[in-house]
């Protein structure tokens, strides 16, 4: 089944535009998690398994992961996803880019070792840094378009002829590079008016909204701004502000309920 | 040291602006290597003996290594240029890109994690995606700018408002993100023009330039485009036409003579 298809399927199976995030950062664990070989992969499988029915997908960052050599925890981790709750797309946010030559490892990376449904990359090196990815059909390829963070305006925001470069980026991605129908865009929830322009432009292309939670977007503006006319169409993430919602053993009884929280808030929206 | 002062005294040191990319690919391995547990560390250790007192420095890409679940061998490897070859600095060709949170992971596994002295970094997200990394004052930045593959012309050669995206990244880069001086830039031999267009903005800002070499870039234009005054100023590298120069046991013979012929055609046109 394709990256779009599950999303699709995952969307309505749990009723849920909500991604939970996965930025396991080991210095905010639980204490009894601390010290354990395999902290961060116990951390993340809790939290997978206490919010699984409430998603439509799960968003690893490989940071967190490379800064302390656990690779293969998130191996470990990604493979329990799709072991003990298959049809829940994996996001592997890495932001890759690079020329086709070296995507192409970054895309074996992604996609053989770690078995990830889609991963993130930034466009700013053009069509041909994608295509590795795309070469793989069942894949996602989520594109940096507007992102959440304040320096995302430094060049997102030139104007290049009449409209802005990541509505530039909307506009090839939609019209020119997603001829296989692959494609998402990364838009994010601190800059709403962005979400309707993409929307605008780029019709029912599902959009990755970081940003709501700990970044502060509002998940009203954003649903309203983002949804289609199936109002699906958005996978909205939220990592900390579920992660790290409890700080002792039941933490993921916590995450849980802040997850139950975010998703029936956005569904309010819909 | 600061990766700027190694860089200036590798230069002198080797008399030369030769970077060598160690982008290892096993299917291109002489047979004696293949099947070795440590192939891909044994291949890059060869090459970097046989070529360490020709370069400016050593830029290993970390798809290739990330691609085969070998990350401990780029460490190893690293750690094996900083124990054999001092002073010649290492670039962590990874090209990441992110919001800061994040940045400050993937800054962990650049400088802490694999002791890299640079690392390339993507500008899409702007400022706050780049000022993690300069955290480390003793670290280098090098940003994408016109990167070397032909999609690169997609975004980067947009008119932005009289100047083109890659020259608002120069200008900005050079003029506004680099109160530091931990910053260089990221220009492909490929577009000669647009070297001197960028050295013409940054002054003697530090530029590397893949292209040359398997991509077809011109030595002697990128050399004359890109030279600053003290005839220093770049770091030019090639991966494939050294790496597999040979293909049986010589092979770091024959990757020391290309490497070799390399450099000093650098230096006819300085």
């Amino acid at each position: 089944m394709t990256f779009t298809d599950q999303l699709a399927a995952a969307w309505q199976k749990n009723n849920s535009l909500l991604c939970v995030g996965l930025d396991p950062d080991p210095a905010k664990f639980p204490a009894h998690l601390k010290g354990r070989d395999d902290a961060i992969f116990a951390f993340c499988q809790e939290i997978v398994d206490a919010t699984a029915d409430l998603v439509c997908s799960f968003k690893p960052q490989i940071a967190y992961f490379a800064a302390r050599r656990a690779e293969d925890q998130l191996e470990a981790l990604i493979a329990h996803i799709h072991d003990r709750h298959p049809g829940i797309p994996v996001i592997l946010d890495a932001k890759r880019g690079d020329i086709g030559s070296t995507a192409e490892q970054y895309a074996v990376e992604a996609f053989d070792r770690f078995q990830a449904d889609a991963v993130t990359v930034n466009p700013y090196m053009g069509r041909d840094s994608v295509d590795p990815y795309l070469a793989y059909p069942d894949k996602g390829v989520i594109l940096l378009c507007r992102t959440s963070n304040p320096g995302g305006s430094d060049l997102q925001f030139l104007d290049v002829g009449g409209e802005k470069l990541y509505e530039r980026v909307a506009r090839l991605a939609a019209e020119q590079w997603n001829s296989s129908g692959q494609i998402s865009l990364v838009v994010g929830a601190t800059f709403p008016t962005e979400i309707a322009r993409v929307r605008d432009i780029v019709g029912d292309l599902p959009l990755l909204v970081p940003g709501i939670g700990a970044q502060g977007g509002d998940i009203e503006a954003t649903v309203n701004a983002g949804k289609t006319a199936k109002t699906t169409g958005l996978m909205i993430n939220s990592s900390r502000a579920i992660l790290y919602a409890g700080r002792d053993e039941d933490f993921a009884t916590a995450a849980r309920q802040v997850a139950l929280e975010t998703r029936n808030t956005i569904n309010r929206y819909r």
